[in-house]
C-alpha cells in the first residue's frame, strides 16, 4: 500500500488489515483533534471494549519504560499481543525522555505481538485527557487485546489519564518520599496495584513498609491492592507483575467492578468534553462584535458586566 | 434606623445617608450573591469610578495589616477618609487572622473617616474574584474616596484581587527568599509600589537590591515601581508610602492609563462571570433527565461521548 487514504473510515479498515502506517496515521489524527478524530472517534466508539487497558503511572526516573518492555517480554512469551501508548503530559511534542525510551524498547518495535506509540498533544494543554480515551479505543477496536497507558509525571493530568483505564500501576522506587509524594499526588486513591522497581537498592524494604501503612490506612474496598517488587532492567518480577494484572482483570469481571467502572468513565469524559466545549464558545462569545458593541455600553456605564455577560449569552440577538 | 429594609436600593440609600449598619449589610448582600447582589451591581455599576482604589497583597505574616492601620492613621492627619476591604481568599468564613488584625486595627473602627470590613467567600470558591470588585463598586458609589484592599496570600486568586484595584502594593520583608517569592507568584508582574515592611530586621538592603535587580530586568513602562522600607508597627514610612501611592494615582490620571486599567478590568470581569455562568451551565446540563436518557444510548454505544455532549447542549430537544 503505497498510498494511505485520509479518509479515517478507510484508514480505520487498512489498519484492521494489519498496515502499521494506517494505524500511526489513525493515531496522529487523534492527537490533532478536530473533525476527522470525531468521525473516527463515533465509528470505534461501538467496536470497542474487548481489551484490558492497563495505566503505568509514577514520577519520571522511576522506570516505567524499562518495565513496559519487560512486561512486553512477558506478553510475547505468553503468545499475547500489547499495544503501549506512552503519553506525556508536559510536553507538547514527543520530548527526548519518550524518544529514548522508545530506543531501549526497540527489541519489541518490529514484533508484530508488540505495538509501540508515543503521544503528545498537537494542540491546547489538557488534550491528552480528551484524546488518550479516543486512541485506546481506536487501538481496542483494532483488535488489540491488551493496552498499556505509560504517562510521565504525577500532576493531575497523569492521574486523569491513568485512571481512564481498567488496572491503575502505580510505580515508586525505594527511598523514603517517594511512598508519601504517591499519596500526595492522589495516586494512592487510583492504584489497583503498586510496583515498588529498583527494588534491588538500598530502602526497598522500607518503602514497603510505608506503602502498606498507608493503604492499612486508607479504607479499602475488597481489593486490596498488591505491592510487587520489581527490577525493570533484568526483567525480575516483571512475571508477577503480569500475573497480578491478570487477577485484577479477573476480580473486575468477577464482580461488575469492570462495567461500573467503565461506564463512570464514559461519564467523566462526557462532563470534561462539555466544559471543553463551553470554554470554546466562552471564547468565541468573547471575540464576537457583539462583544465590542457592549464594551462601550459598558465603558459608558449603561450597563453592568452581569447585564453584558446575559446580552452576550442571549443567542436570539435582542437588546 | 431600627428596622433596615432588606431592598438593595433602599439599603444603599440608607448607608448613603451614613447608616453603617446599611453598609455592613450591602457587603454581606455582596457575600453571598445572587439576585440582590445583581441588584444592587446593576444600581452602583454607573455611580462608581471616583474612588481610587489601591491594592495591597503579600505572603501571611507580612505585616499587612499593621500597614494598611497605620496607613489609616495617615489618611486620617490629611482628613481624608478611606475604606479597607480585607479579603481572604484561603477562608470560607472570617476567619482567626483577619478577626486579629480587626482588633489590632479598632483605634479606627469607630472612626467615621475610616471604614474597615472583613469580606471572605460564603459560597463557591474563586466567588470573592467576582465579589471584590462589587463590594468596591458599593463603596466607591457611596462616596468613599479611597479604598485599600488588602488580600491574604501569594496565589492566583490574590493576584487577580489585587489585581482588580489602581495602584498595587506588594508587601515583602526582609529576608532573600521573600523577593523570589514575589516573583514567582506573579506579584512583580502586578506591583506598581514595592514595600519592604519589617525594614528594622537584618537583610532589608539586601532584599532591596534583590528586588531593585528583578525590577531591572523586566522590561518596565514610563512608571518605575519605587521601593518603599516601612516599620508598619510604629508608622515608619507609611506618610512616604502614602505619597508614593498619590504620586502613582498622579501619573495613571495623568497618562490615561487610569482608564486603559479600569476598561482592561471591566473586560477581564466580564470574562470571568461569562466562564462562571458557563460553569453553571455544565452542572446543570449533567443533572438533566435528557443525560439519564444519553447515558443509556452511551452504555449501549449507540453514541459516542461527543455526540451525547452534541446533544446535551442542543437547547430544541431534537434527537
Amino acid at each position: 500500500m503505497n498510498r494511505l487514504s485520509t479518509d479515517p473510515v478507510a484508514l480505520f479498515e487498512a489498519a484492521r488489515d494489519g498496515h502499521r502506517l494506517a494505524l500511526a496515521r489513525l493515531l496522529s489524527m487523534i492527537e490533532r483533534g478536530g473533525q476527522e478524530a470525531r468521525t473516527l472517534g463515533a465509528h470505534t466508539f461501538s467496536q470497542a471494549g474487548a481489551a484490558h487497558t492497563v495505566g503505568m503511572t509514577g514520577a519520571p526516573g522511576s522506570g516505567k519504560s524499562t518495565l513496559s518492555a519487560a512486561l512486553a517480554t512477558v506478553v510475547r512469551s505468553l503468545d499475547q499481543r500489547m499495544a503501549i501508548l506512552a503519553v506525556d503530559p508536559s510536553s507538547p511534542f514527543t520530548g527526548g525522555a519518550i524518544l529514548g525510551d522508545r530506543v531501549r524498547m526497540q527489541d519489541h518495535v518490529t514484533d508484530e505481538a508488540i505495538y509501540i506509540r508515543s503521544m503528545a498533544t498537537r494542540g491546547h494543554l489538557g488534550g491528552l485527557s480528551l484524546a488518550t480515551p479516543q486512541a485506546i479505543r481506536v487501538l481496542d477496536a483494532l483488535g488489540w487485546p491488551w493496552i498499556l497507558v505509560e504517562t510521565v509525571g504525577v500532576g493531575q493530568i497523569e492521574v486523569d489519564i491513568a485512571g481512564a483505564t481498567d488496572t491503575t500501576v502505580v510505580v515508586v522506587n525505594p527511598g523514603w518520599g517517594d511512598a508519601i509524594q504517591a499519596n500526595k499526588a492522589g495516586l494512592m486513591e487510583i492504584a489497583d496495584i503498586f510496583v515498588i522497581n529498583k527494588s534491588d537498592r538500598k530502602g526497598a524494604d522500607d518503602t514497603r513498609r510505608d506503602l502498606q501503612q498507608m493503604l492499612e490506612l486508607s479504607s479499602l474496598g475488597e481489593w486490596e491492592p498488591p505491592i510487587v517488587m520489581t527490577v525493570g532492567t533484568d526483567g525480575e518480577g516483571a512475571e508477577r507483575l503480569w500475573a497480578t494484572i491478570e487477577e485484577h482483570r479477573t476480580y473486575l469481571q468477577r464482580t461488575g467492578e469492570l462495567v461500573s467502572r467503565r461506564r463512570n468513565r464514559i461519564k467523566v469524559e462526557v462532563s470534561e468534553i462539555l466544559k471543553r466545549s463551553l470554554e470554546a464558545q466562552v471564547q468565541s462569545v468573547l471575540k464576537s462584535p457583539r462583544q465590542a458593541e457592549l464594551q462601550e455600553k459598558l465603558d459608558n456605564g449603561e450597563i453592568d458586566p452581569y447585564v453584558a455577560v446575559d446580552r452576550l449569552l442571549r443567542t436570539d440577538g435582542s437588546d
